[in-house]
């Protein structure tokens, strides 16, 4: 039996005087690793029932811990746990009760482990089921994503470069620049997954121990692909909530580009979109104002993960091998982190299919700015014109434009012609809005007909 | 009136849906901000009595007011307060309880006010105080660390430059870098209070109000300097949570450094102190270990602190004037970092009087290392030696004392003169540890003589 | 003479082989450290007169030596200089070519220092002269913004809070807002200048030394308040560098917000500003873009010095006393963090004054959204309607002018009587944008009045 | 042709005056992105052949632009290119000699995209080469570390937890604790290359462009796995430059681990390795000092690559789409963590094979503090002790011991009997560190056999 660092009652012998009130106060964990009890119980359920397969508890030992536990679980759940910070972490609570439960059996489960490998199995069994629980909420969120991609394929608004006017897209084209976002999200997702699937569970306090344990049984029964490989290692890395931190801001990173965009949208100034009420908040005074409050929440958000990723990092940093104090301020951060992922993910899934797009406003704005310029030095270059020549045709048109206060494909024919003579009658199907977006035709592009195809590749490689 | 964005009821007539009831919950701070009770009675109180002087209450009023916010303040303080999420935060639970208590009256409060300055009142008011209280702490600290600098003034320890033996010096003196470190941060949370302490009140939603209010008079009453110079600026500045943060970071990575020392110090390898039990941990198995537990977690809190500070930084980048939701997660990071801050000032200022120096350890380990072969170059250099010919010198005995296995001040005189004729019997009172501190007698060097002074200098400074 | 740590030749007795030739490269620092010079030979200088003041240098000695390194100023200032990797950094470099210029007595310069406190004193001494070009710098945006602002005093446009319109505020005061900012970044530059200005000449390598050296003396001549305490904080210490990373994250935060408001204000949809051509860049194909570079240069750069800010926060964690050699590592981020804040006070204070606004637009859009609706509240509740009925009242006027599609202004006395009887002819002078913002006349208030008051106070401030 | 943002000859037009002469230096980026000219290269003649191949070019002009384009490159290699800050970029600077040298054409190979996504393009083959770099040399690195867990597969050391002698664990055993953790970053940088390895060329400025591009040709050509899904994410993502600095922030942090311990085992008070001379330096004075600059500078710069990854983050921050002139600060902070990264890894892959461990040394401390305490009590437990009754005997036993001041494994079978008449013979097969590490044998144990072992497993994985 290899457990660092225990309480007061377990190690007394050595010490002189009592841990100092403020000190129990100050190192204690409970509060905040108890939420981690369904994973604790778990682990030391597949504890034991590894232990009685290599013979250290007997069939009827591991039986009265397995109801033990099970009680205890339930005890939890309903509120009627009594915790105690002396008793430190949500280990020591449970084993204690357990203790009392089954009497001496109760001591017995944490033969062949230590706090450190068993802290170690729970983060990484409460990160998985979290991570399942985001994976859900992402897929949500980008599926609501693929719908209003789908409905809004034809729907022409001004694309910005520099928040300048640059060329017209689609809405949804639109909209499917944030959804690859997410991929790339979801795929990182995934690889953090995979690489904290592997149990630490026998790794004791960081040498092993001399019990003759069988780690990959304990690591099969709680669904992880394999034993970890070093015992140092396993007690001392944190590297998975770090990549899970890792992963968070760069979700967070771009919901908050969305955020940033629908704020623009719902300004008076751009008036591109309405958000549904139930997502704003008012004023008591102030009538006309209808605040854009959950992408604002949601942007300010991506401060506080970039935070709890430099919070790890920060103490991960020159820590000597094995096992530190330090690590214990490895879990409020990783826990805030999903909370406020989860959170996040379930305001933007919920919000996103109940936008409306205010089409008009969005076409008149893209109608502004000489968006389609681009396309007639393209159609210019593609009738054999030479580069300079073509913009040069273009820059005229333009200035002529300006000065009839209209947009060029408002010019007449004669008129577009008095800059050169190869334009002919089909300048207007690539002058147009429609037209620009329809030559777009290519993989990527945004031509209406390439976003519906990529929703519907999106909704395959989805499912 | 000019509350911006507030609970529904108050709203409802442009919206055609409630908010949805996450969404209620994921806006709300009334979990968080509810600790910054007392400062917004405090603030509205000052407010109330500003309305009475300018005449928008009549005193009657103001005294209703007044009569109600100290009520609801026992009510809070007993723990006999109904907080409520759909009251979002705060502000609104204090005036629906106060309208509850005195009636239409209540409602009058928030005349010439919005919650946007209200909460920047609030804010400083609460970081004010608290700086003082961490302003205590420290000093108490600080005063531990002057106590024991004193008592160990002519301990000898090893100084080291990239962890190897370098010259020796004095325990104390080693301490004493600690404190400078401790008064610079004292002197930077002097200058953030002294830049947090101005009144926002009377900036209103954003501009001011039409209200005939003197913002001079309220910032009176609650203590600030003055009022501040900028309506928009006020309700959007956060400078002075990031400020704090930036002390927190540069006092946290100090108490890391020391944390550090204490850790190596406390080693099998080095020890050099043994700290108190009471601050340390065993195990329930190795009775022989006793975890530094206290400067462990200390070190691991810089993260969290690093961490608020990015957290509050991101928040603020790029955001437009003048209030935006946004903001509302500026509250967590920083009340977390006074409360680590906290903690930890009392963590060490409890610990540091009673560490316990092993003399002869650190002295035996300033012995090994031929830390005194600067002093002898100096020494021959003083006699008139180019530098040159004294560090062949020192080089040559370094590797002859090497030979024997013993430290240069166990060489005798002959064996010495081998290498120079110019060495008398004046070397040893370099050669020796305690001549080797004693000749550093410059302001800063780490003579006893020295340690002394700057320990009497530091007692007048800190008094 | 007590140097730690220097090249091979010096060292070479006791190491076996010589440094490894990618390890020198590594290692080295003279590619970065070099824009030091000035500083390490205006310290060489001092410590020179110091040493000759005290007997240890004789007078001629001391002369020689400042000649040779004057003369080597020149040769670098002059690109004459050939810098060595192999000599490690900008103190060895000048020091060789110091020998090689005035032989024997030019290695006697290094006597009661070592490279631990030559190179604090020069990162100090390097950062007093940045600090001070900043300030001026940062002066001339503030003068900048105070001029403009007294022109734009009466310029109405709309303010915003959650980025939708909320009351109509001038845009001298948001202008000023932004001045408020850089006020408290000039005040935070003040107090780090002031906490670094102490002479850490004469810590040597972390004890002091045993040569009678008279720190107060070489501090004096530097400019130094005084010299630093305690010799192993002295070389140890970086807090300067960090308190100025934090000083530019700040001022950075706020130049992005700036940035931010520039960039939407110079889009299609707000359109109220115009920047001048020769801070903004065009396309080759699109003649109608004209790109906000500089603004948006400016901001991303917020997330560079954000990042020199956790560099250096990380260097420091856990360090033990005294000089470690991560510490060569604080040199690029400070370099580039003032070399970063200089272009872009620069920038911003180039462009400033050639902002123009564009009256017209910003009128209208604060004509937009109802932008007085408090004003008729703050107005009904001063002719003494409780805040509910005034609340109805202007929320029925709202809806009724939102379907006659007016402003409240618009609409006439009679139509608004129909909503209250107490409402007379003096309305309008609250309901226009003019009467808006000329009511918040109070200190702080956006009221044009305030405005040139605010200006006035700012000037004398500055001055 | 779609080029966004170009010189000022190209866009003159519209432009009143030239661009500010400082501003252009501030905005200009071909002081650090000429770096990239062989992408650039690679990225044009893929394009100039995808041309070609759609008929946009002729095969002529195609031959023409790659003759071109050789021989810019070999220019480049030469070092005979003149880079000009007026042409403000690679692609630029580039594309203009490539007009210079064949006419016309050359003006011709920007038909079809623009320089946001030819950038896009040119980081993505940039970083793509490098990781093919940093992964060779990080396998150098990992095999070092396993030829030398291997020879030190037996030598026994002391396990530290909270750097408390806690149980002996192997050297070998350390020393794949830090192979585990390189295991990890090697998979999260091939997953990083995996993800960006997707061709952005055909985005065009935001939008696709309206020629009949082959996308999928031009990403073959070039070693893409495909092109990317939607124009305006592939200009504005940067995903991959952040994913790529959270993979180097883990990987320095598990260096500065190492390093942290490599710092410790050189200093005089542990004592365990000895680090060649090559990758130390000395001190002019101080004979006795090797200072372990190597590691104390790699446990440095991790604070550098944290910066650098959250300066990509605040970046990325709000960004709205599509491109933004802010994007162009990506380039530094990730040029320089991928020099940092490569030459960390040179250091340490040089480095490690060299280390000499001092097994005496190892094996006295691992001797010191009753480290067999825990094997105690787990032998008793073996033999049938409830847990209490264990736990109790090893307590008695080590006070014992500790009057004697003798280890455990030094008192004879008597003396052990005297605290428990189950304690027989073989309990000196736990009690000496060599029956200790060898108990532990099981996966992920510190017995040598089990070391040999996943030294065997380790370097299967690699080959």
């Amino acid at each position: 039996m290899s457990s660092d660092s225990s309480t007061n009652q377990q190690w007394g012998g050595r010490f002189a005087e009592p841990t100092d009130a403020f000190v129990q106060r100050f190192t204690a964990s409970v509060d905040f690793d108890q939420r981690m009890f369904r994973q604790d119980i778990a682990g030391s359920k597949a504890h034991a029932k590894m232990l009685a397969k290599v013979g250290v508890l007997t069939e009827e030992e591991c039986d009265q811990i397995h109801q033990g536990l099970t009680q205890i679980e339930g005890e939890i759940e309903r509120g009627e746990f009594a915790w105690s910070v002396e008793l430190e972490d949500v280990h020591m609570n449970i084993e204690a009760r357990l203790t009392q439960l089954i009497g001496i059996t109760g001591k017995k489960l944490h033969t062949g482990r230590s706090r450190n490998d068993q802290v170690a199995t729970d983060i990484r069994l409460y990160l998985r089921d979290e991570i399942d629980n985001i994976e859900q909420e992402l897929q949500r969120l980008q599926t609501g994503l693929l719908d209003l991609a789908e409905r809004e394929a034809e729907t022409i608004m001004p694309g910005f470069t520099h928040l300048q006017t640059a060329q017209p897209v689609t809405f949804g084209h639109h909209l499917l620049a944030w959804f690859e976002m997410l991929t790339r999200d979801a795929d990182r997702l995934r690889d953090c997954r995979k690489r904290l699937n592997q149990s630490p569970l026998g790794a004791a306090a960081l040498a092993g121990t001399s019990y003759p344990i069988d780690r990959a049984y304990s690591a099969e029964l709680l669904g992880f692909s394999k034993p970890t490989e070093n015992s140092l290692d396993s007690v001392s890395d944190r590297d998975f909530a770090i990549e899970f931190c890792a992963f968070s801001s760069l979700l967070l990173t771009h919901l908050s580009r969305a955020s940033e965009e629908l704020v623009l949208w719902t300004s008076a100034q751009f008036d591109f979109i309405e958000l549904p009420d139930r997502f704003c908040t008012g004023s008591s005074i102030m009538p006309q104002k209808k605040n854009p409050d959950v992408p604002e929440l949601v942007r300010g958000k991506t401060g506080r993960i970039n935070g709890h990723l430099i919070a790890l990092l920060t103490l991960m940093k020159s820590q000597p091998l094995a096992y530190n104090k330090d690590n214990q301020e490895d879990k409020e951060p990783l826990f805030d982190a999903i909370d406020t992922v989860k959170d996040c993910l379930r305001a933007f899934a919920d919000m996103i299919p109940a936008i409306r797009s205010k089409k008009d406003s969005m076409y008149e704005a893209a109608k502004r700015g000489y968006a389609t310029a681009t396309d007639l030095a393209d159609y210019l270059v593609c009738k054999g014109l030479p580069f300079r020549d073509a913009h040069e045709v273009v820059g005229r048109s333009v200035a002529f434009a300006l000065e009839k206060n209209v947009d060029l494909s408002e010019l007449t024919l004669e008129q577009l012609q008095q800059f050169s003579d190869i334009i002919s009658e089909d300048v207007f199907d690539v002058l147009t809005l429609e037209g620009s977006v329809a030559a777009r035709n290519h993989f990527g592009g945004t031509a209406p007909e390439q976003v519906k195809l990529a929703v519907k590749r999106a909704r395959e490689a989805l499912a």
